[in-house]
């Protein structure tokens, strides 16, 4: 089952990742507001994903369109990319897999071509993230010896995409051609991927999974219960990879004790412009660690710093897994690029 | 108030700690199952406090005893010792208060005067932690200056002791001095002692605290967020430092970012005879990582690895605070077991 895809009737069917480990809920997305909801709330997430929640989305507007003119749709698709880009204004996914449709759907020469054509390039966009992943976990799987315990970090898995994984991809690939991999997912506050969704998702696959909290790394990887770390990315800039905050802490934990800290990602996850300085981080509500549900867990009064990424420097990084092959260090930008098709 | 104290009418009262940040509530405990049952349940919990509730639980055996005997109320004291030893197997301070109070209570010379011996003691326990955390705090504010951000892991304030607290102390004791001190605390999974006790204790002092998650200390530390790390600790061997699960961690991250790591405990923390090696580390039920009070927060199939505490190496460790004064590296338990009394 996919993530997020094109449902028979014509709407967007999403798995509503809230809702898990209890229960694995779909939900239908029959307008934009849906989706720009669903997007906020995390119930899509992962870069990946929201590439291709991008994509649908302009194609969701594009086919629900009244308009008879071709400047009329151009405009509905042009508000409906607006609705979705205020929804996580740092994640570079989402606006590539918006403008991407929304340039497909320019070329059109008329209303109806222009609606098939946004459905056609946002379904060709999910069909190319299975392959990606199916791809990066080819090449990763090189990386993994039979018997490795791998560590992995929030959920880069088949949620976080559309299907497969990019960090679990990985580890997915290494099983299927054998070998025998042991997890360690650690709960990723303050929502809870990797306790939510990514020891959901590889029990559903039957991969053996060990939960630890966010502060047990150190002790974990300290007594030698872990030969590996790979996490996915939401955006790698030439000096420093970004991705869910606690990432960074974990790959100084991976060089204190010398062991490989791997990180997974499309080639749609660079950005060949920026910098980390350039890069602001999306600060999230308080209400995320003063509630867990309807359970507080925290004064209603105290301030609260709530980062969503962080970002990690490339010499923390042992290797970057793409679609495109494994990437080693000194990471030269400007063969990476040569690499991009 | 004090976290924990002998009442009016003769029984030990509480603050139940599960009930915060919610909840002031205390408890009141009439006989030993109830204490047992306190400390099992961490509504009474950190080293000092604990080695206070071990020694009122002595008390409280013996003045509850119906026994005529001196031999009799031995035994009753002798199967309360054992009750109380079992709920927390690691906690050397829950040991060494059980120990002292029924030391002191053996020496008595009838029945009557055995049971007046043993509150005494227990009580002569508590005043002393009280005096040993100001104690503390006067030492440890000299290493704090003003406009300092101190980032603290748990809970080692007053409600972790009898009063006043260790690291806590040491920052009230600095703010008490006119030093403004702000406080970074970590929500400390998975009881969240940082965020539903340090955050709450804090604010009823009016000092200024920003609650972040576990993971997030290395990009608040490499941020400049933080000054300066202080810690409590549970045991102090000659090699390592026992605290909460997640010191280790930080000690890594303060390492990496040459800020300094400071622990602050009183010299009953301290154990002469051991080596990290000799330590087995508590693990505490996996329904913590599960469960978040009724939340479900992982697929309850899950395979859990819960430990409660983890070693940090004393070369990561900047000095360590006590009544008797800072220690400072390289820490030689000669010299350290020399300044006991």
């Amino acid at each position: 089952m996919r993530t997020i895809n094109w449902s028979d009737n014509g709407h967007i069917i999403l798995t509503d990742q809230t809702k898990l480990p209890k229960e694995c809920a779909t939900i239908e997305c029959n307008d934009v507001d849906t989706l720009a909801e669903a997007i906020r709330s995390l119930r899509v997430r992962g870069a990946p994903a929201l590439g291709v929640a991008g994509g649908f989305g302009i194609a969701l507007a594009a086919q629900t369109s009244r308009a008879r003119s071709q400047r009329d749709l151009i405009r509905d698709i042009e508000h409906a990319a607006e609705v979705l880009r205020n929804t996580r204004p740092t994640a570079v996914n989402l606006f590539w897999g918006i403008e991407r449709v929304l340039k497909k759907t320019k070329t059109g020469r008329s209303v109806h071509q222009m609606k098939e054509l946004a459905l056609e390039e946002a379904r060709k966009m999910a069909d190319e993230d299975v392959e990606i992943c199916k791809r990066i976990g080819e090449h990763g799987a090189k990386l993994l010896e039979d018997g490795d315990v791998i560590m992995t970090y929030c959920n880069a898995g088949r949620m976080a995409c559309v299907d497969w994984g990019t960090a679990i991809g990985v580890i997915r690939s290494a099983i299927g051609q054998g070998k025998r991999i042991k997890v360690i997912a650690c709960e990723t506050r303050p929502l809870n991927q990797g306790s939510r969704i990514t020891a959901w998702e590889l029990l559903q696959d039957d991969v053996q999974v060990i939960l630890i909290t966010d502060n047990m790394v150190g002790h974990v990887v300290k007594s030698g219960m872990a030969d590996k770390i790979i996490v996915g990315a939401d955006r790698i800039v030439e000096d420093a990879v970004f991705n869910k905050i606690g990432t960074y802490t974990l790959s100084i934990i991976a060089k204190e004790h010398k062991i490989p800290f791997y990180v997974a990602a499309p080639m749609s996850t660079f950005d060949f412009e920026k910098r980390a300085a350039d890069i602001e981080i999306e600060e999230r509500s308080p209400q995320e660690l003063k509630y867990f549900g309807d359970e507080q867990i925290a004064p209603l009064e105290v301030e609260v710093y709530n980062p969503a990424f962080d970002a990690t420097p490339m010499e923390n990084i042992t290797a970057i897994i793409t679609e495109n092959g494994v990437f080693h260090p000194p990471f030269s930008f400007k063969d990476i690029r040569g690499k991009e098709s």
